[in-house]
């Protein structure tokens, strides 16, 4: 009889900040190259290496550290001193050992939410950082899954959807990143609501969904998440998704 | 009405070879550090600080690198090459990039056992590179569920059991590890078979298990595997444990 039986949320940068703590290791990452080369394209060259490294590395911290100390050594020349390769390993034990800070509104946002559909948290990157993360937020009890998984991508959602026993069409992906959260979930049929973040990966903007698609709901921030949900929830009844 | 009614499997160096690559590259990491100072504890204080970033890095081939790169630098007092501390770097990718080789005899113990029981693989460490190699090794399918979590302890298997809706008494354990794979599990109440590996990390091997402590079972080699689990079977048929 209902049309949405459950609803994901992802985690960094759409729950808690993330991508500020990266793009400031990046920026240092940046001044220490500058003392040995100027050069204005450091951190595409970083990407380049990064992409590069994902089929090996996979997303999270470590892996951006080795693609760092990989980058360092190719664009100075291998001029650059062992000083300040330990130092870019301790950008990342610092990125890894931030506290957890939620966005504004997250906390009653998911609450309103847990009271009227099943949650799962969806998330993506290092297993270890991830669950510490989740420990640390305290949403956790919240959500009736926790799932971290190593991509996103439709067959991720397919494999979670048959665990969850769901349909697509019963099912409504929050997210920050139209790459992760949003493209794969409405190709398989199901709903989503993009809540932008003011920064974004290079890797995550790497996709095009169309603001008027079908089954797409785009808010400014955590607090409009319930009234999006609600309204998806009510045409989801209304298309009949709960009869499929 | 049966004693077990799950079996776990462990992953490294239980179906395939993993701490031999660990090994050489750690005496790779040895040889390059002697190039710049001759120490025989090399390998004993590159583990004190692996131990010491547990906690941040977690398990697993990218956070090995990290630690690496931190203990070169400070062994050789900041002396330590760019080129070096890459080809550092480089060691971690050719151990992730390493095909996967199962051990002798492990297709048939696990298709043998897979005929009895329901079986689950239960391994810890990086969640892209343990994934990959579930991938590969080609025994996937035999698998009910394929668990790979951040750390084996009492309280990650007694989370995997209530999952699994099992009681300990019928839930047995095989692996290399005494720490990951067989204390704890002997420590809830379920049985353990120990299949010793030729090498050990120093952290896995942190741990003591009376080698006649009740529930567990010992063999050499994959292929006496099913026969131990046999007479296991038989002996919580014996003690009840299908009763509780």
């Amino acid at each position: 009889m209902t049309g949405i039986r459950m609803v994901g949320f992802d985690a960094d940068d759409t729950l808690w900040r993330s991508e500020d703590y990266f793009d400031a290791a990046q920026k240092e990452f940046e001044r220490i190259i500058a003392t040995y080369v100027e050069l204005d394209d450091v951190r595409a060259r970083l990407y380049a290496i990064e992409k590069n490294n994902i089929a090996l590395f996979g997303y999270g911290v470590k892996g951006m550290v080795l693609s760092m100390i990989e980058a360092a050594v190719e664009i100075t020349s291998s001029r650059i001193s062992a000083t300040h390769l330990h130092r870019i390993v301790g950008l990342g034990k610092e990125l890894l050992a931030h506290p957890v800070e939620l966005l504004p509104h997250v906390p009653e946002a998911v609450e309103a939410i847990a009271a009227e559909h099943d949650i799962v948290l969806i998330t993506k990157g290092d297993l270890f950082h991830q669950e510490a993360k989740v420990k640390q937020c305290g949403l956790a009890d919240l959500f009736r899954r926790i799932e971290i998984v190593s991509e996103k991508d439709p067959s991720t959602y397919t494999r979670l959807l048959e665990e969850f026993g769901l349909p697509a069409e019963q099912f409504v992906m929050i997210g920050n990143s139209l790459r992760s959260d949003i493209a794969p979930v409405l190709e398989l049929g199901g709903w989503g609501v993009h809540v932008p973040y003011h920064l974004t990966w290079a890797h995550e903007a790497e996709a095009t969904v169309a603001v008027d698609a079908p089954r797409l709901r785009v808010v400014g921030r955590a607090d409009e998440l319930p009234v999006a949900v609600q309204a998806i929830a009510t045409e989801a009844l209304e298309s009949g998704a709960g009869t499929l």
